[in-house]
């Protein structure tokens, strides 16, 4: 696998993530992971918000997530984010979140198509493969 | 004051819904207010999808709660809602939530606006009127 | 594959679990998922608070899902769920979240580890092996 | 009334805090409040979880607030925070919430008791009241 660039985007975990138990709600770091791309796309320039003015958007079509230590309340966490697959019209992102000392909380991953306004497949815009490309953890697969 | 009518929305608190030391966090009461509303509105025979269809909407423009006994997971919880204002362009409901043997929770209000699709004040739909006053706690204003 | 039970759970989506776009935000499907779990739990008899009150707990240790009609709000929608197996110590459950008119909006799946109160992994009580078992897609694998 | 510091916490609205209609939904912005409490408290030296583990906690025993503007996805706001009341056993912060350049979305205040682990009113620690008094914006009210 070659090198690759990861993304990080910190955050404090609040008492409105959590649950039972003193510990993040398992869903939630899902909020996690969406923070963490819409800091990404933005810190390449192309907001969601910009993209979905253009008449794109990236709805989520499948998701996962493995949970190790359960993350808790006043936690810096860290989301770490990457490409792993860069297709015409479809993108995957992996994701770690650790703690501030390094600790594996949680892993998972993101499938998103890319959309017009009428919901239709298209082709994700070249200027964005291209600020994409760097991030992505193994050769793209451009089928 | 006048007898008037109340309405019920039942419901079953989540994990999702709950915080650290194990009861329901702050802000997830305006959840349960909002899912009683929309009940209540479904109810009356005009859905808040319905009304929105024929361009009404009913942002919220003041709320408030008062917490009295922390509501716990896997309990059984009960929404009431009645109207304390009906005025020409806005409405207040007020609501008491209480467990399933009636001791008290919560109780709040949320003041609505009437607007239509730009965001204007617009006077409620006199039909809509006519069904909420029987909900009314006091002689309506309707300044 | 054998004849095996499913439980339904129904739930009224709410603006609460909306976002941008007039659709369910992508992670509070997970919401429904547990609620539909804290419901068949109940039913069986053992609810995650009586499970807990005995020294049970079941963290979610996996999860996934995927994402084919966008549910939207007001929608009344059913939470269809099962066991997809059933070992000593973890358990997976599967899910359809299907319209009323049952159109797929949605299918998973969670894994969870059966803990103490020390959060180390624990044998599933065997009272409730016996209640789950039909809920079983497939033969137990309990190895 | 008396010159005091006021306390600024900034958050970016993400796609978990909005619902239909493109803008954040009512409840989430007591998420924001509580999000900047944490941040003051920390900031102070004393986090609401170092305060939980030497034995104390502030519910909110009332909450209210007033919606201008809407925050929209995306958007930078700041929250600031003071405090409006600080008693014995009790404290009220006062909240604004506003855009990058200043135009007012939210205001709000929060009213939460000082308990014990029996969820007893307490007095206030003198530590953090000595640190809390240059955020209030009028003569404390100790009686």
């Amino acid at each position: 696998m070659q090198a690759h660039r990861t993304f990080r985007h910190t955050l404090r975990v609040a008492y409105a993530d959590c649950t039972v138990g003193n510990h993040v709600y398992y869903a939630r770091y899902f909020d996690f992971l969406e923070a963490a791309r819409g800091d990404f796309f933005r810190t390449l320039g192309h907001s969601f918000q910009d993209l979905e003015d253009e008449g794109f958007a990236f709805p989520v079509i499948h998701c996962e997530g493995d949970y190790r230590i359960a993350a808790r309340y006043d936690e810096l966490i860290q989301v770490d984010l990457w490409l792993t697959s860069l297709a015409r019209i479809r993108l995957d992102f992996g994701y770690r979140i650790v703690t501030d000392d390094d600790r594996l909380l949680f892993h998972g991953l993101t499938r998103h198509a890319c959309t017009d306004r009428d919901n239709r497949g298209v082709r994700i815009p070249g200027v964005l493969v291209e600020k994409l490309t760097p991030y992505l953890a193994a050769p793209p697969d451009r089928g």
